[in-house]
């Protein structure tokens, strides 16, 4: 949904270039389909989609998004530290392959849907991480006038942010956030809570399909 | 041979982890032979050793090492820019993949052979690049005491790392620099003239096998 968001966001400057990573993830399957109608959604040619595979970070191992024997803890009220579905490092390697193609396409501009405040505190999603990052390109690459991230949901929660696709007619029922199921949102884990609070918050329905619903105290 | 080199420096101190990443690369079959051989040399076990292929950066394209529609140019006396063997943004693609790992591993340092004055230009291989991405590590990863990049051979010239190398009883024979050529190095791309050189200045013969060699003046 924060990736839908930011699509809208960076159409409404710039000619779209989209990319799409699988790490391994137990949902990789459904959230390449949202890609792909997504893409289709705007118009993307498929020269300017590109489908990475960095399946190599489950063998790495560290996260219960990749690892099947660990298990996607169901959102609580007040999350306690980094939680196990933090991928390590996960961001700066689809940073670093989206930088690689930016530099041979000559783009301007590489937007992430990464959101600090609203989120479930991972270190690569804070802005310093970010800030840092940029810092990265400017020594590494061959760019005279650097390609500069951007990253507007940064500061925003998840009411805003889906108010701000509301208003861009952004396609949320095509996106995906569920960490665990594919044919129907699970409803209980973490990225399934925080959507579902965010879509309350705003006074809106989610369009995308619940297996069950959290408790309500969960959504206030 | 700067891998080699640096593998040889971090066994002084620290038990050793090897990360390999296959990158689309012509040599990749001769490289990741010379990974396994020097894993071996140095006892590493199977637990230890992690090969990655991240060959979509020859998707992605922009360079004559993944792109054989593009000619690997000769070596020259004179350098002009960054040379078209340069892979876009690739140090921090490997640099992302092996802190992941390290993050799992809760390793302490993460050696890198990249080398600045006496190389080819590439704007990946710069201390100030090295000292950016550690700011990325600092903010990005879980990490109380977040992992430290060493760069040991950064401002070494080629030719005090084969001395290095020599000191520290680094396996040279099974190392592999060659651009173009898996059986018998070319002899005339710019890394084998580089590695040449050096063995040239260090007043030592080069252990591997050349297919020929360049002309005496670009030597000196």
């Amino acid at each position: 949904m924060d990736s839908c968001v930011t699509i809208a966001m960076a159409a409404e400057e710039f000619e779209l270039a989209l990319l799409h990573v699988n790490y391994g993830q137990r949902t990789q399957t459904r959230e390449l389909m949202a890609f792909e109608n997504i893409a289709d959604f705007y118009g993307v040619p498929a020269s300017r989609r590109m489908v990475i595979s960095i399946e190599h970070l489950a063998r790495i191992g560290g996260s219960s998004l990749t690892d099947t024997h660990l298990e996607i803890h169901d959102a609580e009220r007040e999350s306690r530290g980094i939680p196990n579905t933090y991928v390590p490092f996960r961001n700066a390697n689809m940073l670093s392959i989206g930088v690689s193609w930016a530099e041979v396409l000559g783009a301007e501009a590489l937007f992430v849907g990464a959101v600090e405040e609203d989120s479930s505190g991972y270190p690569d999603c804070r802005e310093t991480f970010y800030d840092a990052f940029q810092r990265v390109i400017e020594t590494g690459t061959k760019y005279e006038h650097p390609l500069r991230i951007r990253t507007p949901l940064i500061h925003l929660s998840k009411e805003e942010i889906i108010r701000r696709g509301l208003e861009l007619g952004a396609p949320l029922q095509l996106s995906w956030s569920c960490y665990k199921s594919e044919e129907r949102a699970c409803g209980v884990c973490e990225s399934c809570v925080l959507r579902l609070r965010g879509f309350r918050r705003a006074g809106t329905e989610d369009p995308i399909p619940y297996e069950r619903y959290p408790d309500d105290d969960l959504l206030r």
